[in-house]
C-alpha cells in the first residue's frame, strides 16, 4: 500500500508538520505546568476540533473561542469554554444559551449592554454562566478602561441571579516584542494587572481566574503575578511574524502552503499559484517585507500577491525554480491564512497522515449545524 | 407571510444589493455592446454560479476563471470559459480535460513548459483546446515581455494538432487611475497592444482575440485599438477602492459586510464584529486610509482590524452608535472580502429575497465535486 505524500495534493494547498506541532504544543503545555498556569488555548488560530482535542490532550485544561460558530464546533470537543467576545446579539445570545444547557461555558465582556442581554438571556434559558470582565491592557480594542469600571462591572455580574463573577480577561496584544521586559512594556501590564486585581480584592470581589496571554508573550507569562491562564492561539503553528519577532525559531513553523510555480516569464521573479487568497494578506510591521517566505529557503519573500498569484523575490538568491517546481510558504500570519482553507493536510515528512477540516469557518456548514 | 430582512441575518455576514448589482451589470454590458466588444467578465470576484448566471443572461459571451475549482463550478453554468491562467500540474490538467469533454474552453499560458503540458494532456484526451498568449503589459506578474516571444509561442501551439492558436491576452492590473489617458498609461498600453498584434500579423498569426480590461480601466477599453473583448471582475460589485480611485461611484458599491457594534468602551472608537476575517486586510494604497467604510457614512472608516475586531474611528463624526446597533461596511476590495463568506444574501431594500452560495473557494465542497 502507497503512503499518499503531499506530491498528490493539488495547490495551493495548506500542510501542517505534525511533528513540529506536537512539540509547540508540547512545549506550552510544559511551561504552564512549570509555572502553576492553566492553559486554554485560542482555537481561532485552526478553526479545526481534531487539533483542539489534542491540545486538550497534550495539557490544554480548555478551550478559548471568539466566534459563536466557533463555540459550537468546539462544544463538540469537550473541555470548559470561554467566549473571549461580547456576546451582543440576539443571535449569539440564542446560540449561546443552547450550547450552554451542555457545555460548561464562561464568557468575557465589557460593557453593561452586554452584560444585560446575557443576564436576561440566562435567567430565560435557566442556565448559569460565568461571566469575566475584560478590561483594556493597551490594545485599544475592548475592555473597561479603568480599575473602578471593572469593579462596577463586577458588581452588577455578581449581583445577577443568573450570572456568577468569575474574574478579568485581558489581551496584551499590543505587546508584539519577543523580550518585552527590554521595552517595559511587560513592565506596564504587570502594574495594571496588579491595580485591576487590588481593586476587585478591595471591593470584595477577588477575581477567581485572571486570563491573559498572547503568543507573542506567552513565555512570559509567569513574570505578570496574578495571572491564572492564558490564551495562546498562533503557538500550535506558529507563522513567519512571529519568527521574524524572536517568538520561535523558523524550524518552529509547522504550517505551510503548498505551492506550484506557474510562470518563471518575468525576470527576477517566479509566480506560485499561492495569491492573497491562499497565503492572505498581511505585513510583517517593521522586521522585514513580503507575506511570507519559502520554508527551505527563508530568504526568499513572497514579495507581491494578487488573488492567485504569489510573486517570489528571487534577487537574494541563486536559486531558480522551474516551471510545475513544488515550494512550501510559511504565512506572515497564520490565523488568517488558516481560515482561507477547507482543510488542513497532517504531515509527517511528505507523508500525509492526517486531514483536518478547518470547520469552524464563518458559516461554514459544520457537525453540528 | 412575512419576508425576511437583514435584520435576521446572523453578523458578520456578507449581503449585495441587488437593484445596485444589475444597475453596474447592465452598465458594463451597454458599455461593452456599444462598442463592439465582448463582455467576458472574471467570476472570481464572486464565485457564485448563480451570480455568473445573471451576468451570461444580462449580455455577457462567457466567462473568465483562475482556478480550476472555479472552472468546475462555472462549467455548469453555460457558456464558453476562458481559464487565465497557466494550466501547469498534473491536477489542474486531468481537471480541465475532464472539463474540455462537454464544456468549450480556451486557456491562457505563457511558457513552453505550460504548452508541452497543455498539449500533451490535450492529445491523450483527444480534446481540442484554443490557446491564448499572455503578454505583460507592464504589471510584471505573468506573460511574455516581447512580441518575439509571443509569435514564438503562437507558432508552437498553431503547429500543435490538439491546440489552436487563439489570439492575445493582457491584464492591465498596473493601471490603477480611473482616468488613465491622464496618466499616459492607457497610451503607453494602446502601443504596446498594437506592437503585439502587428508582429503576429507580419507572422500570419493574427489574433482573432485580444483579451483585456478590468475593471478600472473597463470603459477606456474602446481605446485600445486591437481589443476584442474585456474581462472585468469587480464591477458586478464594486467597492471602496474602485469608488476612491473614481472608477464608480459610492453608490454603485452593491456589497457590503453587514456588522454589530459589540463594544464602545474605548473612547473616540466602535468595534464591530467584522474583522480580518470578514473584510480582509487590504489598504487603499495612497487613496485613503482604513480597511473599509460605512455605507452610510462613508467618512467613517474601519481604521483598525484584528481577526473578528474592526476599529471604527468616530473622530471625523458625532455620531456614536449604540452597542448592538448594525451597520454596513464597503470592503476596500470586495473580490477578497467576498472570498471569505460561504454565502451572500441578495436584498432588495432590507429584504433577502435571495441566497447566493460562494460555491467556488478554494477546496470548498461544490454541487459538481
Amino acid at each position: 500500500m502507497t503512503v499518499p505524500t503531499i506530491a498528490s495534493l493539488p495547490t495551493p494547498a495548506a500542510v501542517v508538520d505534525l511533528d513540529v506541532m506536537e512539540a509547540n504544543l508540547a512545549r506550552m503545555a510544559g511551561y504552564t505546568a512549570r509555572h502553576g498556569l492553566r492553559l486554554r488555548p485560542h482555537i481561532k488560530t485552526h478553526k479545526s476540533p481534531r487539533l483542539a482535542a489534542e491540545q486538550l490532550r497534550l495539557g490544554a485544561v480548555g478551550l478559548t473561542v471568539a466566534t459563536l460558530r466557533e463555540a459550537v464546533v468546539m462544544g463538540s470537543v469537550g473541555g470548559e469554554l470561554l467566549l473571549a467576545y461580547p456576546p451582543v446579539g440576539d443571535w449569539r445570545l440564542d446560540a449561546l444559551m443552547r450550547l450552554a444547557r451542555d457545555t460548561a461555558v464562561s464568557v468575557a465582556l465589557d460593557s453593561a449592554e452586554a452584560l444585560a442581554g446575557l443576564g436576561a438571556a440566562a435567567a430565560r434559558a435557566g442556565v448559569r454562566i460565568t461571566v469575566l470582565v475584560e478590561f483594556d491592557a493597551g490594545m485599544r480594542r475592548c475592555g473597561v478602561s479603568t480599575p473602578a469600571g471593572a469593579v462596577a462591572l463586577a458588581r452588577r455580574i455578581a449581583a445577577h441571579p443568573g450570572l456568577e463573577f468569575g474574574g478579568l480577561l485581558f489581551y496584551p496584544g499590543h505587546i508584539r516584542d519577543a523580550v518585552p521586559e527590554q521595552t517595559g512594556a511587560l513592565r506596564v501590564l504587570a502594574a495594571d494587572v496588579a491595580r485591576y486585581i487590588e481593586a476587585l480584592r478591595a471591593a470584595d470581589l477577588a477575581p477567581a481566574v485572571v486570563s491573559g496571554g498572547s503568543t507573542p508573550t506567552a513565555y512570559a507569562s509567569h513574570e505578570v503575578p496574578g495571572v491564572t491562564e492564558i490564551r495562546p492561539g498562533t503557538y500550535i503553528f506558529n507563522d513567519r511574524t512571529t519568527a521574524l519577532m524572536g517568538a520561535c525559531a523558523w524550524e518552529d513553523c509547522a504550517f505551510t502552503v503548498l505551492a506550484t510555480v506557474i510562470s518563471t516569464a518575468v525576470p527576477g521573479a517566479a509566480v506560485i499559484d499561492a495569491g492573497s487568497k491562499a497565503l492572505f494578506r498581511e505585513e510583517v510591521r517593521g522586521r522585514g517585507t513580503g507575506f511570507g517566505a519559502l520554508l527551505d529557503r527563508p530568504a526568499i519573500p513572497v514579495a507581491g500577491l494578487s488573488e492567485e498569484h504569489g510573486i517570489l523575490d528571487l534577487s537574494g538568491s541563486d536559486w531558480r525554480p522551474r516551471i510545475g517546481e513544488r515550494v512550501r510558504v510559511v504565512p506572515n500570519h497564520v490565523c488568517v491564512a488558516v481560515n482561507l482553507h477547507r482543510e488542513i493536510a497532517g504531515v509527517r515528512g511528505d507523508a500525509i497522515v492526517g486531514r483536518f477540516p478547518v470547520a469552524a469557518r464563518h458559516w461554514d456548514p459544520g457537525p453540528t449545524r
